[in-house]
């Protein structure tokens, strides 16, 4: 896949100058120092010698064909540069120039324009406003970066040329190898997507770290960074969170989702790695492709020096990692070996004159624990301290079933001992904290791959009854569907709805209480009144008929003041809920990821303390399960205060089934059920009141 | 102040050894080379040449009296030197020596014992157990540590020798310059609140950067702190807070208050600036060793690439700076100096090809808008970059007013950039999000200088009524203060308690009832009974004799069989309090600094979602605003789903007069009210239900 663009044997480069600083100069000069041993055919308008290459002034005077064609030429050239490629057969097509979707709207056209030519003969392109590729596999630079990494397990996808340039200076900076390296610019035709696949696949590849500021195909990415995900690291810095801000959004769920929760819940499905910035990106990337992954998420501080172990530690217990002391057995073997002063708890402390061999005999015995998943060395420079012969040392004992990450803290001391830990695949951290928070990625990462497998249960339900619903609203041209239907359509998916009836008439109203029995609650049914209580269009708890009548002549008196042209179905009826903790579970479509299921205690939990989780949908019941757990007041359902536990399998199924809802029927854009009464363990929750709003139907006008 | 440690004329170093490696030879030779002008006075056993000085194999020998010694022997000939240090009149002794508390009970009492003796001669001790110190500007290196740091305005102190020695490898590495360097060690004598002194009074410190592990003495080190931050800026990084957990206690209050929260009341106290970690200890203590202090939180971002820039308005945002567009006539005059397609928004985008001029341009034009407190310049490498020109280029255009930060990003493309920024003064950061949190410190401190004074206001009280309770308590033996004198002394601190008294008997229990007026609440009075509720001890709402009748008697009755031991003292008959907010006000006394307030919403914003802020007392009419301001819940009191505003002000106030009940009288160690019913704006709150417990009363044997 992909082979012609990542694996050619003629490139073609198509404004190759023989100016230097031009970036056509550079590209050629990049293809050539890095020792690409395929045919190099560079294409000059003056048809002059370039680098000791002949150029040709046109590549339709090439006789040969070529498989990849990179093109630097003014953006007004491109299109011609195009359709000469294709003419020798390239089959992927490299578009360095820039002035396109960047620029504005008619770059958008231009940009749009080379690539129908480009789909059209079946050619892939990347870019346009990119700095090319590189494949150390292929010694193949077709960029304009003056770097040319070493071979290693790291791939990188960015969307930023710029941060190319800075990643390839790091990379050789720290001595870290690259596998393949792809700028992506304006993503036109090739993008993130194309690349986790190609990627996964990619048998150099150990881990893809990927920057993106966009992401183009929500759902195709979704599939992709799962595949990926399941077969190596997947570690994504997504910026422009603060950009992305909260969509409007008429439902409860959908003014609490923003694109950046979106972003949180897609990557928590797909396995991938969610960097917190820019070094931490590399900082996780070096981890995953020098160490194995560990199995468990407890870890011991090696260190010889008692500070750096207490940040060490700090930093473990923050981010939910756990340090437990070695075991009895273990721990007095080692402190037999070790000096009176040393401690042989967790952190192990060799103490500042510490030499290569102690910092090796505890990494044995570290490692040997079974209480240990991984390891963190930690070095000061002090007088006794050989770090070049300790580097060496831990690499010596590393036995390579558990990651060893090491902090070697300082500057010039540490220079050659660091340079030697990445040269013997140790990955290095300047403090302890960043150590850890790599380790930390390792272990979400662990935890994903050996999750339950997913299964999605699929519950008996109605279709047909919403389906009746729904064609209903599109016929009335009313996308909201208010109270009385979203229940009927809620039924239908087994959610228990309060028996009630519309009544239009305060006698129909009492009968109908009288039938269903008291107490009962009473709720305006109207398409333009969606907010009821604001109205005066709720009364709960009557308890005769009396009441019942009252309610029913004030409700239509209030609404007829305040809300004169609403149109008005009726009163609903309905028995009154039984006392239980209100809940909210609801959905919102987000524009890439699709339904997201949103849940959360009722009332202030969700309107002040946001104490609200997302999941993707479809969901599993193990899923919907953790929806509950990531509150923070799940404290409160599970029987905080003296007060009873209420149902939680009954939330989770409740959640399950919204999601199986919502996947039938892709017409609901939004939904809320707010309240959704829980009681005890046994008690069917109730769906106290719900509201949906549909999408694609079209509002009639008045 | 410790002009003898700091600014010696005559050194002497007891333990000055031939052997390289050696700790005595390594401070004699980093004496030597690092320049000191003046007198030196090694001293060695066996009288030989050492570095080619000669040595005494006595201090009592030498005939002239020394201002310093340091001292590196082993440790059982420590106090010996110290003797003969004081008898050649040494006002300062540097113990470098180990094996001390670090070590255990004995090492601990050979500590008592030298410090003991340095103080009994009124000489002041340095460590023992740690590295020595560093005086840049008096050319004095102290210490085994074998780089002398370049002068500079940073001073550190730190409880870690091994950090030391990172952090002086770490400067010369980056080139940045030191003032003082502490090595504090086991802090027998000086520690650091001592050198927070003498650092705030030094000239040539700019910014005080410490590592702690503990604080000495929390109230000396809150008010030297303060004192120091007032004139300068205070970075601590605290570690141990994993370790720390949550003490012991009875009260609400003292269960919410872990030792990491008290430090961090502390530090916000005394307006130091907290480092999160190592590095951003170091990166703010660059930034504020450089830069002028910013005036407000509103950042500006110059950069020659998209994504850093986004990278730092996430940061920015993230973290409460604030980024506003430029001013109309200033954005237009830099569009017309700028390419078309430069971006002059904020982040201001100087493109990729962007030269040194264009930098100082957009540099000009941010320092120049009135909306613009700081500004962030980054800078990728790219094809057309002159990253050293452009360091110059920020260096010629900054006018000093506004702090500027830079970010190069990459490795050895931007090496020698990095390096002339240092030179020039400007602080320099591996990636946006870094620099960021370096500003966001500054703006921290800033805010802190521009605080308003702070007037603690003094309520008029009754302190005799206080008094005569707690005596009575003392007398008795009963250090808890259940609700009846709980409220008494609140009452005599002008809180509203509502009117109540004990009864006796049932009879008692209805004229009490009958005379105060129902509805009314009853509560069981008894010192062995702290949870009243879980005994059936309250009963709330009773509306005639009837049911305080009965209310007494089950009362009696349920306390006779589940509490037969209980001393009870009679049921507390009082006014039901009005409904209103639940809120909880309490303190408990740090162990280092005293009296901490808690505010928080009561109930489940209290124990389940832990959502409470402290401040340490007393506190001032504004900064009992803040513990408001400060919880997420905060919105419910403003008065949000459409509930009524409460009187915020009567909180506050509630907390300055409970601030000024537990600053006169130390006695009490722990105090809850809860709840402290607050209602509409003009009612006053009600103290619902309250205790306290007092420190320093014995409790009877029973």
């Amino acid at each position: 896949m992909l082979e012609a663009l990542l694996y050619p044997k003629t490139v073609a480069v198509i404004g190759a100058s023989r100016t230097p600083g031009k970036v056509g100069h550079e590209i050629l000069a990049n293809l050539l120092h890095a020792g690409f041993k395929g045919d190099l055919v560079p294409v000059n308008p003056a048809g002059e010698e370039v680098l000791g290459l002949a150029t040709y002034p046109d590549l339709k005077i090439y006789k040969g064909t070529v498989d990849l064609s990179v093109i630097a030429v003014p953006n007004k050239f491109v299109k011609a540069a195009i359709e000469s490629s294709i003419a020798a057969q390239a089959k992927a097509i490299i578009v360095i120039s820039a002035g396109y979707k960047e620029v504005g709207p008619e770059g958008a056209e231009r940009e749009k324009e080379i690539a129908s030519v480009c789909s059209l003969a079946g050619v892939r392109m990347l870019g346009p406003n990119c700095l090319g590729l590189i494949n150390t596999e292929h010694s193949l630079n077709a960029s304009f970066a003056s770097q040319m990494p070493s071979p290693g397990g790291i791939s990188v996808v960015s969307q930023s040329g710029a941060l190319c340039t800075a990643i390839l200076d790091w990379a050789s900076g720290r001595g870290v190898g690259l596998a393949k390296l792809l700028s992506i610019g304006n993503k036109a035709d090739l993008n993130e997507t194309d690349f986790l696949t190609v990627l996964a696949a990619d048998n150099q590849t150990k881990i893809i770290a990927c920057y993106l500021e966009s992401i183009t195909h929500g759902d195709e990415f979704l599939k992709a960074a799962e595949a990926a995900a399941s077969k190596k690291p997947v570690v994504v810095l997504k910026v422009g969170t603060s950009v992305a801000g909260v969509k409007a959004a008429s439902s409860h769920t959908g003014s609490l989702a923003g694109a950046d929760i979106a972003y949180g819940a897609a990557f928590r499905r797909a396995g991938v790695i969610r960097a917190e910035n820019f070094e931490s990106l590399f900082d996780s990337a070096m981890a995953f492709s020098m160490q194995p992954i560990p199995l468990g998420n407890r870890i011991a501080i090696i260190t010889n020096a008692g500070g750096p172990g207490i940040m060490a530690a700090d930093a473990a217990e923050n981010s939910g990692l756990r340090i437990e002391p070695l075991p009895p057995e273990l721990a007095n073997s080692l402190k037999a070996k070790l000096p009176p002063a040393a401690s042989v708890g967790n952190p192990i402390d060799v103490l500042g004159d510490a030499d290569p061999d102690r910092y090796g005999l505890a990494l044995e015995v570290a490692q040997a624990a079974e209480s240990v998943d991984a390891v963190v060395v930690i070095l000061t420079p002090q007088a006794m301290t050989d770090a070049v012969g300790t580097a060496r040392a831990i690499a010596k004992h590393m036995k390579g079933d558990k990651p060893v990450l090491a902090t070697f803290m300082g500057g010039h001391d540490v220079m050659d001992a660091r340079r030697e830990l990445t040269a013997l695949s140790i990955p290095d951290y300047p403090s302890p904290d960043r150590a850890v928070a790599a380790l930390k990625a390792m272990c979400d990462y662990s935890a994903w791959r050996r999750r339950p497998p997913r299964v999605v249960t699929r519950f008996p339900v109605n279709r047909r009854r919403v389906e009746r619903v729904i064609a209903r609203h599109e016929r009335s041209g009313r996308p909201e569907v208010g109270e009385v239907e979203a229940k009927e359509i809620l039924a239908a998916y087994d959610f228990y709805v309060p028996p009630g009836r519309l009544a239009a008439t305060a006698d129909e109203a009492v009968s109908i209480a009288e039938h269903i029995g008291y107490p009962i609650a009473m709720k305006i049914s109207s398409p333009d009144i969606l907010h009821k209580s604001d109205f005066g269009g709720v009364k709960l708890n009557l308890s005769n008929a009396e009441q019942v009548r009252d309610a029913f002549d004030l409700m239509m008196l209030r609404i007829s003041k305040r809300a004169p042209d609403a149109q008005i179905d009726g009163v609903y009826v309905e028995q009154m809920a039984k006392k239980g903790r209100e809940i909210i579970i609801g959905m919102t479509r987000d524009p890439q990821f699709g339904p997201m299921l949103m849940f959360g205690l009722g009332g202030i939990f969700v309107e002040v303390m946001k104490d609200v989780t997302f999941h993707l949908a479809p969901i599993t019941a193990d899923e919907a399960m953790q929806m509950l757990l990531g509150t923070r007041s799940y404290a409160l359902l599970r029987g905080a205060r003296g007060e009873a536990a209420v149902d939680l399998t009954s939330i989770a199924s409740g959640l399950q089934r919204i999601s199986q809802l919502v996947t039938d029927f892709p017409q609901i854009a939004e939904l809320d059920i707010n309240p959704f009464m829980v009681g005890a363990v046994g008690t069917p929750p109730v769906v106290a009141d719900a509201r949906m709003i549909l999408s694609g139907v079209k509002k009639r006008d008045e």
